[in-house]
């Protein structure tokens, strides 16, 4: 019987240690999974780097907490479950038993605050909790992030069942696909004008880390025309080139205005009709206006903590442009079977394991953490 | 036989003059009329104070000129018209007469190029001419604005029939009720979710010049709950509750905390559902997205020229907040028809005559312009 | 203590008595009500007429049981309710008492079938059960509809607190009104074309029995233009007018091919823009179609039950109108709250309380289901 | 010098003749093309049929003229073009000149009508006429479409340049593809729920023309799941595989009801998402409404001309199912750039060549007609 259980713990901003940590009791309505693989996301990374506020400006304000078990891009096995809950967990309420493989959505809703009531999908719920960001690692349940052997999904979280033959891969990608939901919102802006996001629309994505990437394959599978890749690192160009982008842009081999001005060139002058933050700086926001074009569509996925402020030219960027801003700190839970079903359908078209490029054990967990701040990375995941 | 034409013209940013020019040839696809009512809008005022650059950013950039005759909400009396052009010139193909009384959108499209071709309704077209802005009034056909005794419609503008028993001032106000589209816009972004304009939501709006009082009756209108408007002056905040909004707020009396906490206050501590911004202020804009509730709407209508810039924090502002930002600098051709009966229709519901404050001849053309800028005034207006 | 409860029960098709039911038992999360007012609904009109079929055609499809205590359209008193389940059945978990006043929606859903996790607001339920329509009288806990002196509110519905001061009568009113919704969505169509639901649209309501007035009263307040109403009854027609129609048109003494052409002439020869079916007739469809223009929309609404075919001509009423058909057999459960307020907040404007003609006690619930059938009522309404 | 024009002309239905008609002269805003390939329509074999009523039910209503020279799926080269009109005849005003090779759309509108003035993209116009349907053959300018050796391209027809390497057997094809557009519409009322066309959706074909098999391309393109084609040719169900179709049902295999139980089957119960009627045939339409889930999108784009009625339960195929019906008999003028470009983006993906089964001479049309209604063939061109 299993008393410990070896997980990643972040401690402070910059500090992963390796701990034993008591192995949870299970709840009613909890389950204990097995871990097969989680992820390294940006958010860690932001949290690794100090910035930790989430949600700013809304009645959701939290900070991610120290000590936590991160990890909310998992893929595990269920070892423990209630019998009594084994039809009452799963999203559709599918029958669950131990050794069924699952994922899940990070957030844990309260279920009838306003926002629960009246947004769709999407879990702004004021009374938010996240898996892997705002579970504390001294207390009971202690390992409710995936970066561990174990680790303890909390009561209400929305389960889905992996099939026994899906790529472990994949499964770890799943929860990150479901956040190019956006794009899907986009398309619902067009009504056959150049609008939102139409049939063969020229896209930029701006920051090429897995989200980048799979906003690419996204918009690919959406109908997209040119897209277009930005980024500092030739490494990650070369992997969008892999993902379908038409064209990439150098930025430490190019200027601002360089930048945009081939935007505008690409696209007879106009700017790109959609663009899609994902580098989760602040300043690439008023870029990204400047090449967006007139009547065109931002997406502002990237910023998911605090990043600080950015200029913009309220004329200029918003109002001339009758530009259409959609902020996105989500992802919809009705997202993730389609997501699962649909990159296995493309798995052939787009290389969906380099998106993947390093892998750690827990053991070394500090040491995947540093790696995943190099540039010259994408997606670091860690396994048992 | 007219040989002159008194017209206000703008001579420089600071100087309106009164002039004698020459009554313009009636060409194909033109009109002349004798004006009845010319108003003084928010982007006379902006040249006035030399703030000149229109569509910033976009293909349709230019300054307003100097000189010009000035006057873009306009309503007039068919004084010429070439009996060739009398079914084409109407915006669906009804015959037109002398004598006939007309408004008009004041910007005018070239009709093929990529926007006019690709956005519906909205003149986004990147050759765009305006009507009172554009045209200098030391050439040929030199009266092309309505701050004159006779004007010039040049070829290809969208031009409506107003009836003949239809109130004259309605009449001058037509062109900026049509501004309040992306209200409509809005709604099509709701879905039965707490998104885009639903039914019964909180609307607020940043400035209560004319464009926000006419924000506040469509905002009714369309199905808004409670109204919020704030303004520094209080004689405008009187007009907003007229109006029907349902509380103001004083800049004057207020911090900007202040405003922003009454805001939740006002709505169960989300923040409104909607958040419109009339005021041309760069820095409205941060203030009015921290009041916005998560997932809400914010319409910037504003800043129709350039005003600068403004720090926006992308996190909190707009990622955290799920927001849709909906910028604005026109107005669609679509339009005219609804807002001239649907303002008939409710004008026994809104006191729209309050909205033109000052009433005054061409000859005090500079003091009108000066009393346009007073805090006591709204809609200042010119009559021949 | 209560031991008994007088009820209404429909026993079978045509049949209605006055029954003494045992008092239910609370089980957690229900809730006990001293009712205030039930209303009779064209659904439980149908069940008297023996057309029973409810949602045919889907997984959720059932019949109306028999013998089963009606009334859906309920205000009432709680007087029973745990004190554990306080926070956790008001729709937004609000804590709620004895003495609080409620009303619910009559849908209760499982929560997480296919429909239940994938559309939004509208309970789409594959295994949907429905207050006053599927629970039988004969078994615990008996009540489950408000023609009853006091009735049990299962476990899971939503549940909504009405102000200590609502009126009683808008109270009743309230389910119905959120009927009225597919308005709201079809406003989502129109992106400042002629599509959808724009503003200024000219809107013929098909049928108008309460239903039918309340749709003249949501299409007025989201922005209609002209509304035309259509039925048999001219004391039905009279109160349409009281509701705002602009033009109504007497089914007794027109033909349809008249009706059509009245419409067409009221229209510029095109055809409403908007035409809503609260007949509950399959035959008033292709008239309605016939009487809509190209490109317009048609909400189908009234035909709740199963009431046989009607003859479509595909190229003619679909195809060559390009027309929008939406179907709807439901209300947003999102939309009580805002119904709540929005008729109090429109109280003066519509009279409302002219919708109920009729009202009687229980005792005489036989007698207040003849009633309902007569051309000359409208809403009857039981009170204990 | 040319003075004839070899034409094949419907003189009236089952009856096609080659005649030598006389050659135009150019008017201003006109074309003279010299064809290289034209299609036999759907439309064209109603015509031939005695099925000539279009628009029916509108203000567009028209016959199909006879005679004629059909041919409304064009690519040709300009052998006339008045040196003033260069720049105003291409859609977005780019330079033409003889040599440039050129499709169009059929629809020539009046431009200034409540349709054209009011409806984006679609051409609406009250007032149409239609290349290739409604020009008389017996008087100037006699070829108003391509079934010709050179045909006249009337004023004001939206025109496309096409490059000068682009496929022959592409450029006969836009126009059809085109027709696709109701797709991208349908994305547009998704909003993240199972509505409208969602991301990964199933979706039925009914009818596997070239309609249909463009159909499936552009479903596939815009990111659908599980396509399933139906038809009762198994040559045309084996090329709905060749171009992705994951199930194919054969109706002259299987009865409706196994049709509807099979799709059914391979969506958990529920029935299609989406289903798009390419048939031409009213009696598809219930079935098709049989085999969409509650809340899903139907697309009635095939019943081009009046073919009659069909029975339609109004509670169980459209209020009980909540469906969409999307009625469509057009191709919005702002989609054959995109649609010139993605064909081509995605050759390589679809077998597009394969649509074009048989290639006659216009000597040969009388064949070529006969050949186009066999159900071994699918689209049949006509070339010089």
């Amino acid at each position: 019987m299993v008393n410990k259980v070896k997980a990643a713990v972040m401690t402070a901003p910059g500090k992963v240690e390796v701990q034993m940590l008591p192995y949870p009791k299970l709840d009613r309505g909890a389950l204990i999974l097995k871990m097969e693989m989680a992820g390294i996301c940006g958010t860690d990374k932001h949290a690794y780097n100090g910035e930790t506020l989430l949600y700013g400006g809304t009645e959701a304000e939290q900070h991610i907490v120290f000590p936590t078990v991160h990890g909310h891009e998992n893929i595990g096995e269920i070892v423990e479950i209630d019998p009594r809950d084994s039809s009452s967990i799963e999203y559709h309420g599918t029958k669950l038993k131990v050794g069924d493989r699952v994922t899940m959505c990070p957030n844990v809703i309260c279920g009838n605050c306003y926002y629960c009531r009246h947004i769709f999908a999407y879990p702004f719920c004021a009374k938010n909790t996240t898996i892997g960001l705002s579970y504390p690692s001294d207390r009971h349940p202690y390992v409710v992030g995936g970066w561990a052997e174990y680790m303890y999904v909390p009561p209400k979280a929305w389960v889905y069942k992996v099939p026994d033959d899906y790529p472990t891969t994949l499964g770890a990608l799943i929860e990150l696909f479901v956040v190019t939901a956006t794009l899907d919102r986009a398309k619902e802006f067009s009504r056959l004008e150049a609008r939102g996001f139409g049939f063969g629309d020229t896209v930029v994505v701006q920051g090429i880390g897995p989200i980048g990437l799979l906003h690419i394959a996204k918009a690919r599978i959406l109908g997209a025309g040119d897209i277009i890749a930005i980024d500092s690192s030739q490494f990650k160009l070369d992997l969008a080139s892999d993902f379908g982008a038409d064209y990439v842009l150098n930025m430490s081999e190019t200027t601002k205005d360089e930048r945009v001005a081939r935007v505008r060139e690409l696209t007879e002058g106009r700017g790109a009709d959609v663009v899609v933050e994902c580098a989760g700086v602040a300043e690439a926001v008023p870029e990204g206006l400047e090449m967006m074009r007139r009547g065109g569509t931002y997406i502002e996925t990237g910023n998911f903590v605090d990043t600080g402020e950015a200029a913009i030219n309220i004329h200029r960027h918003i109002a001339a442009k009758n530009a259409l801003v959609i902020g996105n700190s989500n992802h919809p839970h009705t997202g993730y079977y389609r997501a699962m079903e649909m990159m296995l359908r493309y798995n052939d078209v787009f290389p969906f394991e380099k998106l993947i490029t390093h892998t750690y054990k827990i053991d070394d967990a500090p040491e995947a953490m540093e790696k995943s701040l190099d540039p010259e990375s994408l997606k670091v995941v860690l396994v048992p």
